[in-house]
This record gives C-alpha cells, structure tokens and sequence, in this order.
C-alpha cells in the first residue's frame, strides 16, 4: 500500500453511496484509511457496498468518529478540500501542490485530506481544525465535484506525486534496428522507383517524409518483416539483394 | 467551455448511474460534449439524472451512436482508456503524458476519449480503432476505478494540462481522419489480397497487425496521401473506387 500515511475524512456525508465510492477512489488509488465523522445510519448498507466494489475491506475497516477533531488527531497537516475559494487567510494548493505538500509532510507523521458534507462543504467550526485548503480549479460556470469524484481526483495526485509510473511490459517483438531500417528503405525505394511513383532524379522529398513517418511509426522486427514481405509481394524479385524472406506473420493468438 | 475539442465516449456503458456521473465529471472539468455508444435504454432516466447534478444540460445533449467507428468519426487522436497493460504494440500513456498529446492533437480537430464497458473494458475490435491507450497506475492490488471516477481523473488532467503545457504548434498538415484511414486499410486490404500476400479467407490478423503500426504512427493527411498514391502506383487500378489520386508531393522545402 501507499508509503504516506493519509487520512481521508468524510465530515458528515449524506449519501452512503458516496462513502462507498470515496472507498473505492482511495483503494484504487493504493491508500486504505477512510475516517467517517457521523455518516448516516446504513453507512455499510447495500447503497454504500455495491458502490464500494471491491473496496468492501476499506469500508468495513472505516472508522466512525464523533467529530472532526477525533479524526484529524495525531495528524501533523489537515488539509480541507474547497469548492471555492474561501479568502480566510489561510493557505490554498491546487491539488498538485497539495499532494507535495502532504508527501512531504506524511514523511513525519499522519496527514489528514478532509472533505466536508454534499451540499455546503466544510462548516466554518470545521475549517478551522485545517491548516491549508486545497482548491480543485474547476469550471467556473459548474465547480461542483460528486464528493467521491474530488477524493478520486485529490488521491490520484497524492499516488501520481509519489512518481508512480508506468511499468510498460517490455514489446512482444524486439525494436528494429537501425541497419535493418536502413534496408528496408533501400528496398522501399527501389519498389518506388520501380514502379514510376519515385522520381530517381529527385528521390529526397518522398523518400525523407517516408523516414519519418516510419521512424515515427518505431517498428518492431515483426512489424518489419511484414512490411518488407509486402514489398516483395507487391513487386517480386525487388528484394532479393538483402532480404532472404520471411515466413508470413504467425497467427500468435495476439489479440 | 473548453478549448480542447474532446469527445469523450462511453462505450456500452450499462449502469446509468455512471452515465450521469460521467456528465458531471466533464461538465465540471470545462468540457461539454459526451457520447454514448449502445447506451441501456433508461440512459437518461432517473438516476442518470439524479448523478448528473448540474450536468443534466451535458447528459440530455448527449450523442447516441450505433459504434465506436461513428463515434470517433473526425477525430486526429483517439485514445482508450485501459485497467491494464494490453502488450498490443500501441503506444500507452500515462494520464498527464495523454492530456499532453491530447492538447496538441485538439489544437488541429476533434480528439476522442474513449472507455469500454464496466465489466470488460475496450473489445479488441474497438482497440483496434485507437491511436494509444492511457493508463492509469493504480494500486496493483486493486486497480478499478470505477468508470465515471476514471472519466474524472483524466478530464481533470486534460485541465490541468491547459494551464501548465507549453504553447505547442498545430501540425504541418491536419491529422488523417478516421474515415480516411479506414478508406486506406480498405485499400490495402485489396492490394495485399490480389498480390496474394494476405490470405483473403483469413485477413484479420495481419491486418491488425497493419492497423496498429499506422494508427500508431498517428498519419497526417499528406502521408497519407503519399501512401494511397504508393499503393495506386503498385497496384494500378485498385484505388479508383474511394480515390481519386493526389498530385506527387511537392518539394516545399521540409527539411
């Protein structure tokens, strides 16, 4: 799980599932505490589980408390999320530099992102247990976020924050080479020039715009051999000086 | 609204929950325009409306379409939004990497956002119409977000990426469209077959083959043009159905 120790309180939220999709937001997101101060009754109702979808251990292990000062204790940054700007003389992120602000402050201790009821936000007795807001800049003309789309979105950042990145699989085929490009835009050429379509006077233009977008294309050697048994299908015997042929592309099951 | 032209596309979504939520997610990230490929019947019933909040404008301006193939029509870039790494040859990005491909592409035309169904994501044959993927690191123990949670993420990086991304300069030549490469593969399905290089009982895998090397290669519309006129020089006769030729490329002096 997550390395920074991140509170997500929900104050008095309405709507269980909202609470079930907050948990969710945060599983994906790799965090597992949700701190609840005074949730409906059927927090852990039907509503609230099929919104929860595999989070149903973060649901169940939420924690209930009775006010917004139990939940945030122990924690050294309580961060409220805005709707709006609140001109309170208090600090406001946006949700980039929020997320650097609790890394670097969850390397000392637990953080708190709190987040208030549906339809006003945090209270003003809520506002002042924060000590920063932080500020989703949304469209002007409708800022409202669902409440488990902001916690989504703010969690996503404290994960991406963390340099969290993708682990791309390594290619089913080996990258060209650079020599074995080489030849096959000799061979293209010659097809080309073959066929009419290349001007050998003046091969540069064509021949350059092809590089490009090949070399943009980065093929794999499969890809490469396809290509270049087109070729040699298209124009028989054009290939011969470099290229021995290869078996047509396996049916591998690749989806 | 928005200045990046984004479609973003719900494919077979089933729970009209999500349908609404995914209304207020745009809506409130600057961007307007949802469509709905083979949406349930009660797409804008209660509780699409009920999770629209204040989107409903969005969810009731909604396009319905009968495919992702009419869907997508127009657009220079269409990316998927994918749980997990496919291995498919497609370039992946990571969410900030495709709102930043995204905006460059807007800047030229219609992009498109484009997410599977609940249950089983993206077909291969609606992969098979994406230029890349976008994926998000999310918690490997547990990495599904929910669909309107996903929408929110990556509308809020395509946001985000508005105010911080450099002044990119629109391509030299529009992107190709998705109509005109469909018109391609079509035509190169044709040569391929008569030169007896593809087996026509049996087209499909190479030919996704082909269509993930030049969808990745993202084609503006003067290489295509080259490449139809290269197929109509190596196979006279093949192309006049869908096109009417286009003149050499000029020498304008690209470096």
């Amino acid at each position: 799980m997550a390395s920074v120790p991140v509170r997500f309180v929900l104050c008095e939220p309405t709507h269980p599932g909202n609470i079930g999709a907050a948990a969710r937001a945060i599983k994906t997101m790799g965090f597992d505490r949700l701190v609840l101060v005074n949730p409906p009754a059927d927090h852990h109702g039907a509503e609230a589980r099929a919104r929860a979808s595999g989070a149903l251990d973060v649901l169940e292990s939420a924690e209930v408390m009775a006010s917004l000062a139990a939940a945030v204790q122990g924690c050294g940054l309580v961060v409220g999320a805005s709707a709006r700007h609140r001109r309170l003389g208090i600090a406001e992120f946006d949700p980039r530099e929020c997320a650097g602000q609790m890394l670097a402050a969850g390397a000392g201790g637990p953080v708190a992102l709190v987040f208030g009821t549906e339809r006003s936000g945090l209270s003003n007795a809520e506002l002042d247990l924060c000590h920063a807001l932080v500020y989703i800049p949304a469209n002007p003309g409708y800022s409202s976020l669902n409440l488990a789309a902001a916690v989504q979105l703010l969690a996503w950042e404290l994960r991406a924050a963390q340099g969290i990145t993708l682990d791309i699989p390594p290619p089913e085929s080996p990258p060209a080479t650079v020599a074995d490009m080489e030849l096959f835009y000799e061979h293209l050429q010659r097809v080309l020039a073959a066929s009419g379509f290349l001007d050998p006077g003046n091969p540069r233009n064509l021949m350059r715009r092809l590089r490009r977008l090949f070399n943009r294309a980065r093929l794999d050697q499969n890809e490469l051999n396809i290509l270049r048994g087109i070729l040699a299908a298209l124009a028989p015997g054009s290939g011969e000086r470099h290229w021995r042929g290869v078996p047509p592309p396996a049916d591998d099951g690749t989806p």
